[in-house]
């Protein structure tokens, strides 16, 4: 598993199943800075040596055609960015790839998703969080990582959002939730939110601060109370739909303890990286 | 070089349902010194910017009359200091709040419960702990952090005392706690004990070792194979009872990292706080 | 600058159920070095003054006859220290006792399990880890610990072997698994694995990988996704066969934080330790 | 959740030597956030009990008079701050107190030697950091934490500027050190930095980078290489002038271990209070 | 649960030039528990495999004759402590060794110094650390560990004591040291120090935190502005006297940072040990 | 400043002064693993936005010309990496450009030097660590990190060898130094090493443990006493010669605490790098 720059797609892309893109911004952050050095240190703990290359279904991702790391989509920290992230999803969803984006803050996923909707007619939306991030503006920023499911709602033309985790809804993003239909549960509830997630085309988001900080002390908002790396997985495997694209998001290695976070957000990387393999060939089969 | 005290309560406490203070001393605790600076840490971590003002429950903490901090008790280190925390919680009790009692270490609790006692009759308490702190005397101390209970047990006249989470139980406090019939659960006896929660005036005390050393590290005495944070908090939400009354005790802030014990002081702090405060609204409308 | 050696048991043996054996040693490890260091550092914790004698059972491990720590036994980390860790078991089943055996890295699984197999006809295995460690050889060395568990089915004679909490399972392991009818189980199948324990004499390794990272970050392969340390002591209880024999391997202290993980070792020392002296008595009893 | 305010100096403001007032704000901060939460921490550190009053001149701090902690001055976070800082700090010189100011990030020097300025003709400053903050502007920001001392040399009228420990010249700074006679020492030259130390009033401002990060790891912006905390102390030292004022800037909490760095920053408070004290009590009796 | 006790000294005593005792004591520390777990913590950074057994005048350690390590003397925790420790010190210096002292907190140097005194007269002791110790009494306590000089200036009779690295002379231990003529020297009369150092036998106690905390974190007490580890080396390097005796106090293992003050206090026991080993060898030549 | 691979050194290189080039190996360590992480970690720290890319002596190093960095050179843990090694630089040599080698392990230095002593006859070694690896064999490995220096006197025709730092010379070492004429220099010589620094042409290797473990932690072999980051910048500054090649070495990433030694690596690597640059600079001119 090496890294490289995403400049130049390789020429045997269309036999790559995943591709995957580092987006490494946290301009839009609100409380701390940190985020834009996370996909350097999810792939360092990708590629380390303690680890391996299987994913707990047995499927060794070092197999040619599972994966491809294209590296960082260069970024310039204003709202430009919202343009590139999304141009960088469709032309990988062009290549009739499926794509694991990481972060960077979570304002990174409403350009993903807009991209994705397009692609991917009655998309739904599973995001895995200890804040609903559904603020109307945040600090006068409307793109602030504090609200990208809001504009998801307004405007990504997706079918559903489902979080699970959540416990921290304020009164605006009770209201923008209500607005939308949105089924928010929380981690007592999470039995209830695995038997109801979504069938269809499905965008899993999983922001590092719906863990418990005692998985994932790396992140810019520490929440206790929070899910276990299990429960997180626990909800990929009972995902009825077909996952066609995720995110790993707000992983801040400066607030991390011993790469900790890291290591977690590369476990989560390569889960996801898995599944979207194992629904692709599925979904081939079904076709052919 | 001065620290907060709660000398002088506001003219317009009435309208405020729960009182934080904080009882800064660890001069009873038998092994580290550390939990007497607690209080200043949960409060930073109560108003750290990662966080926020709302409950689960989506109550917002900062609406005017939910809570009010009075800062920290002045202590002597010495035996008045049980006079001293009964009386602070007794003025407080007078004025129609409930306390959250920040510590220190857990021998706040004896002073605090009998305060509770006498104003609620038929007060039952629920305590989280690795310990059951039910040592005739330790050390030859009769008001060691080891004892509080064997102390409420005697003399401060509850109904009841449930202990949850605890796994090391000795053979003296075994005997304590048979002869006063004490309901002891482990921490895989959880779903029984959480079925067997008190009704009536409930205080609920959490010894921050009844979590697991992954979610709570800051304490003085770490015993793997606690609670979760979850746990905790589905404690809280299956009590039937009427939670009058909680501490959140034994945070050593020389053995936390990067505060992340504080923090999920600071989340019980909050949840407790929100409990309370919706007790005493229900309990209002009831009466009128 | 010595350490403690093993050389002289002393002439009370027979009394002692239990005796605790440290096998310094991580010659054998693939990835990182350390585990050589463990057996000191979980001794240290299991003495450590902010924890106590008593097991979750309430038996007191200081009561006389319960175990015995007779130190390190000395190896040489070559090819040689198969046989003198055999040999060392060999001569504490030979006087009645039970083993806990305290790694080094996991190769050292292989001749304990030996020498148990020899005494205890029928011997059945349960090993809790990340790993499944069966390949027939790692980096050329069939004795690394990524492969004890191939050498054991091989040629130790045992029973069965159930692996339980496994997230990494790679082909040739999976074939080395198929072909010996290995039960396993990972962290979302633990109910079903607790509901299919061994009965008969159980032989118990655990691997402190098997644990997730948050209880356990003092490992040299940190795996997120695994079990709580509530979790193992729940397969503990529910074995209903004899344990016979335990060891607790691949804490890596150069990896530790603050000794959590010594400290979680030191807890299953304690348990496993209350455990096979309970079977002892129980046995006894049945005996007679 | 509220914190300290400085609204209402007390009554018996004239007896005391030094004022000591917090100014949390970091929106200036190019890299990270942080230094917003630095001034509880100092306070924090100054008041713990592993700590003691006594000054090395064996000045007890904790004598009356010596000096006042007025708590933070509220900030926005805007630019409205530099009026804000700027008064607060007129306020108390107007007082005849000197002050420590207690950062937040390097843009509060800037509005505090303005106001020092004004009522010290001749001030000379002295500045210990890594980098010289020297920047026409930085990131659009003229008020940003890298340009505060060009900022003072452009229109704070003050006498002379020389700085201590700088190891990060660029070119822009370069032009601007050179246009106003800044003298710059690299922490090679201490010694002929010590020996050209100004007379007259001094104002001396210590951002905590200037440490090498072995002393000082929680910076925003470590750079080997810096000085030892005695050395900042043999700076203060060797100032033959009247340290009429003192700030220590740039704690970041965020990046700091076990609170080290914030015990460095109420070292250095508690020797610049004895110090200001000290001077000021010599000044009156040169004035009588 | 058992320690290592220094109950039996082997019989080829009279060839070992230094004895290594430790004494697990915190009792009569003021402000944190800890120093009592140093030995162990020492001992392991001793015989770590990164270490090697050569000190830096080129002596192997490992030499047979240099030293030897006789553990732990058993200590109660009360008064009689002192007089146990005095009694071990005296029954080594009665075999003709000299003794490297690992505490423990520094109470133990006043029992140690005693013995010591009484076997070398004209002793003249030297001694590391950031606070003077000469208290009268503290918090009620005469043998405080705020206090072993005060003691030991008052009925231990030496010949002198220097005081190196003091950094918060309070006014009752100032009028101490004034009334027995003690030689205190800060940090930055290091050099001027080294220049007065004692001829004679000398005995030389080092409280880790003379240490600045960036190499000595693990103390109950961390006093920024310090001395290195190579500044305490040249202090025993410049001792033109015959060092006869030395302590290693006040490793404080609960707040240590990865063992790096359990290194410290390693590398320095190593260094003392060579350097009483050289000054016994040469005071034999002179003898014969 | 990017990352990339070896692979393909661009056309514009004989434009730049200095290649980078990594070597991530660690197989011929003796104690830990790890250091085969480093030019990763090294690379971020160099990258970090917290830093800056202007030298000490005010050089941008992202001037074009200055350096590029060539990522990592792929080795494969056996004996023929040695030749890998000296092959990777003699390339860059013969493209006339100087090389800043990042470790690994100390074992690098050797083919390092070779292949700068066949291209710079009359070359001299610098060499700054705790120990001087100077070692016949070490476990039985001729090419261990223990011997590199042994290896460069006995084969490399090197001019003259000078270890600062160095504070654990056994007698082996000591044999293999005298035999060769080595200058060895301690902690406490620093002034007089650095007065007798080599001309001609130099190469200068650093192995970060020879810093002081409170400035570099992140070290298998932790040594106290050693020297600071500013004492390795004055030995490099005092340099009379031309540095013509160097390396920083044995950075262990698993060692480290929040990549503080890694930034230390960066810096000394920045620093070097502009060194080099001059060096080169300075020496074209007289060439002309």
């Amino acid at each position: 598993m090496s890294t490289n720059t995403a400049s130049s797609p390789p020429q045997r892309a269309a036999a790559v199943t995943v591709a995957v893109l580092g987006f490494p911004t946290d301009s839009n952050s609100s409380h701390l800075r940190g985020p834009a050095k996370a996909p350097a240190r999810i792939r360092l703990a990708m590629n380390d040596d303690g680890s391996n290359s299987f994913a707990e279904s047995e499927l060794d991702l070092a197999t040619p055609g599972v994966f491809e790391d294209l590296g960082d989509v260069a970024l310039r920290e204003d709202e430009s960015d919202l343009e590139t992230i999304e141009a960088a999803i469709e032309a990988q969803l062009a290549l009739g790839r499926r794509v694991l984006s990481l972060g960077g803050d979570h304002s990174i996923t409403y350009p993903v998703v807009r991209a994705y909707a397009l692609r991917y007619p009655g998309l739904c939306v599973v995001h895995v969080d200890a804040h609903p991030d559904l603020y109307p503006e945040f600090g006068g920023n409307r793109y602030s990582h504090a609200c990208p499911f809001a504009r998801i709602l307004e405007d990504a033309g997706v079918e559903s959002l489902t979080q699970i985790g959540i416990r921290t809804m304020s009164s605006p993003q009770r209201e923008m939730a209500d607005r939308h239909g949105v089924r928010v549960f929380g981690p007592s509830q999470l039995q209830e939110a695995c038997s109801r997630l979504p069938g269809g085309p499905v965008y899993l988001s999983v922001d590092l601060d719906g863990l418990d900080p005692a998985f994932a002390p790396g992140v810019s908002h520490r929440e206790p109370g929070g899910l276990s790396v299990r429960d997180v997985l626990d909800v990929l495997a009972k995902i009825p739909g077909n996952v066609v694209g995720c995110d790993v998001v707000e992983l801040n290695p400066e607030r991390d303890i011993q790469d900790m976070t890291a290591t977690v957000a590369a476990k989560l990387s390569k889960e996801f990286i898995a599944r979207m393999h194992a629904d692709a060939r599925r979904n081939e089969e079904v076709s052919f």
